[in-house]
């Protein structure tokens, strides 16, 4: 069922993707296979494939899948019904930005592209392939990129991640816990505290997961401890991933992290948030603008058959909060870490 | 199943002690019969009766059942084995100071009674009995006064509280849950948001229930949600309960209840303790010496039958955490509501 090799969440086999099912794990490890767009949407938006930058790569195969559905071969007719299906796909999860990023790329390569449609159909796998290694050797670069602004001291560190922003999350390798395989990679971490994260427990079950997959020691602790921990001395840095950074620094992340962010300053720990530069959406001047996704009520209250909460009771899911800028140690990016305010200088640097 | 008529934990019929079984609700009402004080120990243990006030009230009648369980007619060898009953009851539970409070109390009935060991077996019925009424009458005064302190604007009130504060954790009618109770009562209560209380989640399973059972508007949310609620203005106040409060103030609670004071205060919010005056430990001049229970990592990686975490993952599972408290706006108790600079004031009118 495991094996020691690397983990990658969407992988591209013959002629379909092959998705980890992330809402099986870790009690199962199924591979879903995926052949067509909407089969793809659904499962964006089930969450059997997660985390902003493999939502992105999700998306661009969905964009494939739906390219090679289309029955035309006239070129404008193909790409108006290439353009329904990036709005299918637009749908299915509103606040990663990677999404939209992915989407876009994928389109602007369908009107570039020079031929049939035939022609435009191979590109777009191509560009889709594309983004799927640019994504892992971003993921590797923030890993190296955000090893470096670690805390010196002590030589080995205990650091506090939040939600899954691994390999799952990713092509590969991972984003805030890229940062932690690098780091382990080369001596300096001791240990790993996964904060569950409720609802979907990601934390608890996916990085865990990871960790253990990989021989990183990793302890699980409930959301709510973590500024006992803190205050304890048992955590130096927290490192969080991002779906959507606005210009200003302000990140919009798994909900409790605007929380997690609060105590880390609390207790003078630095906060960091890893993302590739695509996360950053500079047409948002801050995080207000940031649409924030509601989920269904059952996330809290169903965990397993178990139902936690009696009849009769309101719930209120937001998937996300928006971290303010001023909480936030430094952005670890591929391109190098900034602070929040030197944000607008990578902007040059953004993948197109 | 439910009725609606008021919620009592703990209740003395006939010759026994008749317990809600606390780890079965929201999906099982089920009524635990107690004859025995070993029963009784791990009835606490176990959290089939918890909650600071109701432990102690439960304590208190497994003095009762430990006392009516010893055989001899002999005075002193009866207060011997009586030490021995309330050295059981002592290693179930080591942070509520109620505990320690009732069974102190319990004893010195027993040393302070004069006459056979039939007088004083008859005596700890009637103190426990005592130590049972005073605290319903407690927690209606702690309602009363906390109603007075709550923010005068808005008129209807959103209050978020933790963990179960209300009938359920003390002999009736509850402590910070008892101040949302006034606030209904009075109209001055739009909303109560219960903060789910991982890993056992109390709020989401036993605050729920209570409000639903009373009809009091109640949104379940979880943990790390409570600064987005916070950030979005939508909490007007932030109420707990307390296990020990030390002289200085500082507040040991169930887990979270720190992570809960630096967001509050992050935002402005204010944010009361609210508990009898039983539970603060004089002796202790703060927060720092106050043990931490740690308890079974299943809490924390088991739900129902879900297995949340895959194994080889390690787990910190503390109980409570403490408060310090420059983070509280207002102790509440029976006496009334004191700033915790002002606690020391209350030292005189402490029950025995």
């Amino acid at each position: 069922m495991m094996s020691k090799s690397p983990v990658y969440p969407v992988i591209w086999h013959e002629d379909r993707v092959l998705l980890i099912d992330q809402t099986k794990l870790p009690s199962e490890y199924v591979i879903v296979e995926i052949s067509r767009c909407d089969d793809m949407a659904r499962a964006i938006k089930t969450m059997i494939v997660r985390g902003a930058p493999a939502i992105g790569v999700a998306a661009a195969y969905g964009m494939y899948l739906g390219a090679r559905e289309i029955q035309t071969q006239e070129r404008e007719a193909f790409l108006s019904q290439l353009e329904d299906v990036a709005q299918v796909l637009r749908l299915t999860r509103p606040t990663a930005v990677n999404l939209f990023w992915a989407i876009a790329r994928m389109l602007k390569t369908a009107y570039e592209t020079i031929g049939s449609v035939e022609a435009l159909q191979a590109s777009l796998l191509k560009t889709a392939q594309a983004i799927q290694l640019e994504d892992l050797q971003t993921c590797q670069m923030i890993g190296d990129r955000g090893l470096e602004v670690l805390p010196s001291n002590p030589q080995q560190l205990c650091l506090l991640t939040y939600c899954n922003t691994g390999a799952l999350a990713t092509a590969g390798y991972g984003t805030a816990l890229g940062v932690v395989r690098s780091a382990w990679r080369e001596g300096r971490l001791a240990r790993v505290y996964a904060s569950e994260t409720r609802p979907r427990q990601q934390g608890a079950k996916l990085t865990s997961w990871e960790c253990v997959h990989e021989g990183i020691p990793v302890t699980v602790i409930t959301d709510n401890m973590a500024a006992h921990c803190m205050n304890r001395g048992m955590i130096d840095a927290v490192i969080v991933g991002a779906d959507r950074i606005a210009a200003n620094g302000d990140t919009a992340n798994k909900i409790g992290t605007y929380s997690l962010a609060i105590v880390a300053k609390a207790h003078n720990i630095p906060f960091y948030v890893a993302a590739p530069l695509s996360t950053v959406d500079f047409k948002l001047s801050n995080g207000m603008e940031i649409p924030i996704e509601e989920r269904h009520p059952s996330e809290i209250y169903q965990i397993g058959e178990t139902l936690v909460c009696p009849p009769g009771v309101e719930f209120y899911n937001p998937a996300f909060d928006v971290t303010p800028a001023d909480l936030i140690t430094g952005i670890i990016t591929e391109k190098g870490v900034v602070t929040p305010s030197e944000l607008q200088n990578l902007q040059v640097m953004q993948p197109a």
